[in-house]
């Protein structure tokens, strides 16, 4: 087999699942400049900028704020690993996938989790999480997932971190979808740890995870009783590699990702240009004609829209439809990937990102388009003809811009 | 300061340090194609080709290999996490600043690090071993470094890996700079759990740990008594998202880095088309050549010839030399990066690496020549034009084929 093995050529996608979405090419070629060592005076410069980029996006001031080298999943990681000791009480959010994985995350720390459950589609239900500090005195940490992308749910981040706060307890933030395309107010919340992922609305490719620490949290991380179980992710020896070199002088710890952070960097820098405020209503804007352009066609989106998020739609399987079959249609027709349902909700729901790049209104007029002769190839009775206009009126509507301050920087 | 920063324009270096290595202008370019979904149905054939790859570099069969989604110190932990639980004792070999990297590494684990220590520069004294190994009945592992990038020492990694099978304990080998530069020979050795990088021998950005596990070192890990610390580093749930497909489907863990392995997958198919052990026969003439050259110059290599790395040559430091200027001078002047000591040989010598695409004719002339006139312009003596004459002579002389066949392919 070895010697069948050719240069890989990957299809021209159009991505819109939940994760990753589309990359700029700008970000693209970013990560084809020449790489540098990790200790040239020039990448230093570098991680010094990624630092001052990131705490923009996270609206923090925190000074120990960077990006983790490995994926969403270690930047949570690197939360638990540092924050909970053997023995620690943390109460555990659960409205979906990510939840779950906190727990486990808990557990392999040496602690309790306390959980909270949520149905799922369903907010986190704030007077349970306060009955369970209430029961729970001494909790260390209070953990929950912002933005869920296994249902489309956002969770009243602000209210919890402050009940945290009243608590005693650090709040830890799953921002991995949030970032970038929902409010994320690090400071003005007070949260403790957040941490997040390059590949949803920050439209870089996949492995790294921005992380951003209070100062309160910090501080537990130096008081830790116990080594952090981990030698990688140990943010006591991390934060000498990213400091900031006004201190002590930077000290080796790992080889950075020299070329995934040069993507990371531009992807920052596009943000930024943006302006993350209008980053945050273009995707409240085209998540909004995305699901009337939907409910025009027939279709139900899972979450009520006091709670759904921007940058991604759990849309409601109609009885009938082979969904497998769907989602390759989608992809073989139109090049245009959705993802299917996790867990509980496998089968029973398509989950549609507008993340990043790919939240635009041509991503929302492709995507109506394509699942309305999708679903009629398949034969299911949807309205046809309105999805569209739907969705152009509030893209395009009334203020004949041509939806131009949508479009992405 | 935010909005001063640009796009970020990296010089165009020539790396020569401890890696990363210069990375070849079409695994550069294999990084910015189009990002898909990391469950695309063509990523998931290349994953499958990655690999399939991955097991002809490691010269193995080994059903357990994969990249981790990490830099080459998360492969460490990788092997200890998954193979060491409470209580295990592990024989850690330690003859430079990798080996104090796994101690710390055990002890995470709740183990106990035996330590056998050699002098820096010196190879793994086998005695020693062969005294922990019988001193300690029912070690779990013995753990070492094949090739030391602190010192730039081989060690015999046969030998040790047969040592280890005899007492009844795993192997871990640290193979992160020898992959692809050295044999690694993991199925011939009996070696148990090897990680790598892809910074070094294999010419790839740097973010990715190539494994592999023994079917040995597989069951050990299916049963373990205690959960693995890591949830990120977990294989028994890593090993379901690299499925071959055949068993059971894949299951989603992490999202891949799906880029970072667009470059791995193109760096390996150069290795493959140049064929392994060209590679290896190429690092060892460059070397050659470069130690050669420095002789000629009047500069001393600190490991003798028996053990020393084909992929990096650790040169002393002459008296009166003010190394960091003398790198600066490197660097600024001929854009050459090389590396400085660490740990106890910090200040004493430079690294010099000839790693994957920077082992070439032309790295090790450039080099040398930029060596002559740094330190002639820095006052200090040397024998002035013997080294390139030196190094031609090895590189070229004899056979008149202009060095062809030792260029990368």
């Amino acid at each position: 087999m070895i010697n069948e093995i050719t240069q890989f050529t990957p299809p021209n996608r159009i991505l819109m699942g939940p994760g990753p979405s589309d990359v700029h090419p700008r970000v693209l070629q970013a990560m084809a400049r020449p790489t540098v060592g990790h200790l040239d005076p020039s990448f230093v410069g570098l991680m010094d900028e990624i630092k001052e980029l990131l705490r923009y996006v996270f609206q923090t001031e925190n000074q120990l704020t960077l990006p983790v080298s490995a994926p969403g999943s270690a930047g949570m990681e690197t939360c638990f690993v540092n924050l909970i000791e053997p023995g620690d009480t943390v109460v555990v959010c659960q409205n979906g996938v990510f939840g779950g994985r906190m727990k486990e995350n808990v557990e392999r720390c040496g602690g309790t989790a306390v959980m909270v459950e949520d149905e799922w589609g369903h907010a986190i239900d704030l007077n349970k999480v306060e009955d369970a500090l209430k029961a729970n005195p001494g909790t260390k940490a209070l953990a929950f997932v912002h933005a869920e992308t296994s249902t489309g749910v956002l969770s009243d981040a602000r209210t919890l971190c402050e009940m945290a706060q009243k608590h005693g307890a650090l709040s830890i933030v799953d921002a991995v979808t949030s970032l970038g395309g929902s409010p994320v107010m690090v400071d003005e919340w007070g949260a403790d740890a957040v941490y997040s992922g390059t590949q949803k609305c920050l439209s870089c490719a996949p492995g790294i995870s921005p992380v951003t620490f209070s100062s309160r949290a910090t501080d537990v991380i130096q008081a830790r009783k116990t080594p952090v179980q981990s030698w990688f992710l140990d943010l006591s020896l991390v934060m000498n590699y990213w400091t900031d070199g006004a201190g002590a002088p930077r000290s080796y710890h790992h080889t950075a990702p020299v070329n995934a952070l040069y993507g990371l960097h531009e992807s920052l820098l596009m943000i930024r240009e943006e302006g993350i405020e209008n980053s945050w209503t273009r995707h409240r804007r085209n998540s909004d004609a995305l699901r009337a352009g939907f409910r025009a066609m027939g279709l139900d989106p899972l979450v009520s829209e006091d709670i759904h998020l921007p940058q991604l739609t759990t849309l409601k399987v109609p009885e009938g439809v082979d969904k497998p079959k769907s989602r390759k249609i989608l992809l073989d027709n139109y090049d245009l990937e959705v993802g299917g349902g996790l867990g509980g909700l496998a089968g029973k729901v398509w989950r549609i990102g507008l993340m990043g790049q790919s939240s635009t209104p041509a991503h929302v007029i492709l995507c109506l388009s394509a699942m309305e002769g999708t679903l009629k190839e398949m034969g299911i009775d949807i309205v046809e003809g309105a999805a569209v206009p739907a969705a152009q009126a509030i893209l395009f509507g009334g203020d004949g811009s041509g939806g131009s301050s949508q479009k992405a920087a």
